[in-house]
């Protein structure tokens, strides 16, 4: 079972996803909605953000050779930070499931895709303790961290490196029930396998973060925390369909386009 | 003429203030909305932040006083980026005119303000060129970049030092029909001027800004962009009083106190 939000005619609903078909809810699965509708084929609906981040939350430099391929690539230390210190993404890079990550015409490139485990915020907390802290996760979507290396390296924020406009695809769904430490994000670029790695081997844990941020960051219903990752980050070119799939969630496929 | 959110009843409504009284507005001034309801006195309503962001953007390192302070209190370059390069805030840390600053119990210190103007978006706009990018701007507002230095020198992002819980004051309502270079920023800790500059001491102007940010990035209606700060960011600590006043907006004013 999956949570979608899809388009319903002009208007933005939430669904109940059970294999190939789906059920519009009654209000959202942060509201204690359930599904109610006409069950409907998935095929023909147009699948919409899994949600609208009030804040939009990143770990970045959190896999050992993720941080190992950056000290080579990015000029980065090497060194994992003292503790898991959260970064920022902006909402205007979020598209959804098979719309196009669209590479800006002066990007000098390479461009490369960040298969991510995205966790989605319940309701609003602080102070969280490593007991309690899973307790605030609705459930668990998929982020690819859309990334343009030349920008990466030479300016002073990741503003356009990955914040672009289409440069966050997020999604299929939010799927609820599942152990964030136990998962593998597999990347796939026109069918190949490109990446494959184990979220078990992050330096933070997700409670790690939670723990850590909300002892000075309120979290708030809806808010995304893009987890990071590790291993190869493919190349993409004009053309080419990338999938990022985490088994228990399901697969995250968008087309690339040139501006 | 000023556009002000505020809590009437249980609700957030959009007023027009007018010198010290309001009325409530049908609609909000993203919209075209007008004063329609009765004249209230501006001392009997709770103000709210003017608006809830949907992206919180924030120019930093845009003035050479602040640059060279910069490097010489938390080890910057004190050389400007080479071009406008936006960096971004998260909406957990705004609060309103009057609400408090909290800083936690284990801030290192100094805690310092930092008074901005701040730009709010008013359509969706892409690719803006200079002559029409200022088009866009439903009006200004002020902001106070409150920043906890110890953990702005040591952490790898600003995600405490400048976006703890209560870090962003923002207020006390938006104004229209400003010029943004001709603006003077004065900073007061317990009505004692701390610190003044003006807008047109910018490195990059507000325009450049546009131009350049969204080149890459749609701002979307009720985006707000903070534009740095000049000069002298001076100390606070708990039961201080801090006001920024910006002539032509008015004085966003919030209390301190300590976790």
């Amino acid at each position: 079972m999956h949570w979608c939000r899809f388009l319903d005619g002009d208007e933005a609903a939430y669904g109940v996803v059970d294999g190939d078909s789906l059920r519009r809810m009654t209000g959202s699965p942060f509201a204690g909605g359930t599904a109610g509708g006409e069950v409907r084929p998935l095929s023909e609906v147009k699948l919409l953000i899994p949600c609208v981040p009030p804040t939009f939350y990143a770990a970045g430099a959190n896999y050992r050779a993720h941080l190992a391929w950056a000290a080579q690539a990015l000029g980065g230390s090497g060194q994992p930070p003292p503790r898991a210190d959260i970064g920022y993404r902006a909402n205007n890079g979020l598209i959804a499931q098979d719309e196009a990550i669209v590479i800006p015409r002066d990007a000098g490139g390479p461009v490369q895709v960040e298969g991510e485990l995205v966790a989605v915020i319940g309701r609003t907390v602080k102070g969280l303790t490593r007991e309690n802290a899973l307790d605030c996760v609705l459930g668990y979507t998929i982020g690819n961290d859309v990334s343009e290396r030349t920008w990466q390296r030479g300016d002073r924020t990741l503003w356009r490196a990955k914040n672009a406009d289409t440069f966050a695809p997020m999604g299929p769904w939010i799927t609820p029930g599942l152990d964030p430490e136990r998962l593998e994000v597999i990347t796939r670029v026109n069918g190949e396998e490109a990446s494959r790695y184990r979220t078990g081997d992050a330096i933070y844990s997700f409670v790690d973060f939670l723990v850590e941020t909300t002892k000075y960051v309120t979290l708030y219903t809806g808010d995304v925390m893009w987890l990071g990752c590790d291993g190869a980050t493919p190349d993409i070119t004009p053309g080419d369909v990338v999938e990022i799939e985490i088994p228990g969630i399901g697969t995250l496929r968008n087309p690339v386009a040139g501006e």
